[in-house]
């Protein structure tokens, strides 16, 4: 069964399609064109209500929320491909604490970046200057807190990659690639580190070109 | 062990102790003033480095983020007190789901209402009036999709209580209680039915009371 994958060819699609990669399953995609609001057309609102992306669809189950879908592929298929879980339960706790942390706060300020320096010409509003300079303080004072924590471990849940780490994958690579932000990662020695391990992975190096 | 947990007696951590309850685990509590900022100190930021709360401590384990600690439990007492989660890995995927719906939609209105209706003045800043306004339009577009799922399931994953509702509770009661805004509840017969079964359920009746 080919597992199915709505979204466009980026952003938090993205953080599904290299976790399919890590775990060995086949996917094809079908294209949503946010720009042009096709993630409000009924069809797709009929898959998810909210119209947000992704979605996928496996068989006759359809899912969404891209953490979600994460959490579901890293378990359907937990002997196959990379291990995302953690091996305990004790450590499975700390990837879900990490990846509430990247949810909770690494995302929205990421997330306000992007759209406002990459997206808001093509989605015809002016960028929030403010908003940007605010959000870059934010995103600083938690790239700190992860330089503390990479400097006792070397990934974020503790000696092994997972899902926390992997669900920073798309938008980071937009903070180091076209919004010209290197900066922030390369000034903190063990997220530097860090970035350099898991953006260099086979899965994401793969999904990158996408 | 008694699991130790810090936090206000109120918000989030109310999200974990009625976790606890469900699960049969038992806890103590460990006040964190947030208005005289004691989730700031050194000590409770050498727990949770963000500062926010809650955070637990089992033994020599500490966790933080609310429902990384819900999924914690769930899953480490899956066949004690209620089950949670599920029972196949396609419930739990929607469990998951449903879970980062509460986090990512529904959260952020509900609590923009709660810190600016009834925090704001305890806090020392004005509330925000047009955000209250935008925050309640937002929060019953939400509820209409909520409106439709429920008239499909009983509970938000299913025909089962789960993690995806309870998530719901602390701030859903600050809502038809101190808020006043019952309406937004009452006015839709699903989530009417829905809040009326989750809100009855004894473990938040004595959570709700501490």
């Amino acid at each position: 069964m080919v597992v199915k994958v709505y979204g466009p060819h980026y952003a938090s699609t993205k953080r599904v399609l290299v976790c399919l990669v890590e775990k060995g399953v086949e996917f094809e995609t079908s294209p949503v064109d946010l720009v042009k609001g096709e993630n409000r057309n009924p069809e797709y609102l009929a898959l998810q209500p909210f119209g947000a992306v992704p979605v996928i669809q496996d068989g006759d189950y359809t899912l969404y929320e891209s953490r979600a879908i994460l959490r579901y592929y890293a378990e359907k298929y937990k002997s196959q491909g990379t291990d995302l879980l953690g091996e305990s339960i004790e450590e499975r706790g700390l990837v879900e604490q990490w990846l509430e942390v990247e949810a909770q706060n690494y995302h929205p300020h990421i997330y306000n970046l992007t759209l406002h320096i990459l997206f808001a010409s093509a989605l015809g509003f002016p960028p929030d200057e403010k908003l940007i300079k605010e959000s870059e303080e934010k995103l600083a004072k938690v790239l700190d807190i992860y330089e503390e924590r990479l400097s006792r471990s070397k990934y974020l849940a503790g000696d092994f990659f997972s899902l926390a780490d992997l669900s920073h994958l798309p938008f980071t690579q937009y903070l180091v690639g076209p919004m010209k932000k290197e900066y922030m990662i390369r000034s903190r020695k063990h997220v530097s580190a860090w970035w350099d391990d898991i953006s260099n992975r086979p899965s994401w190096k793969k999904v990158s070109l996408l």
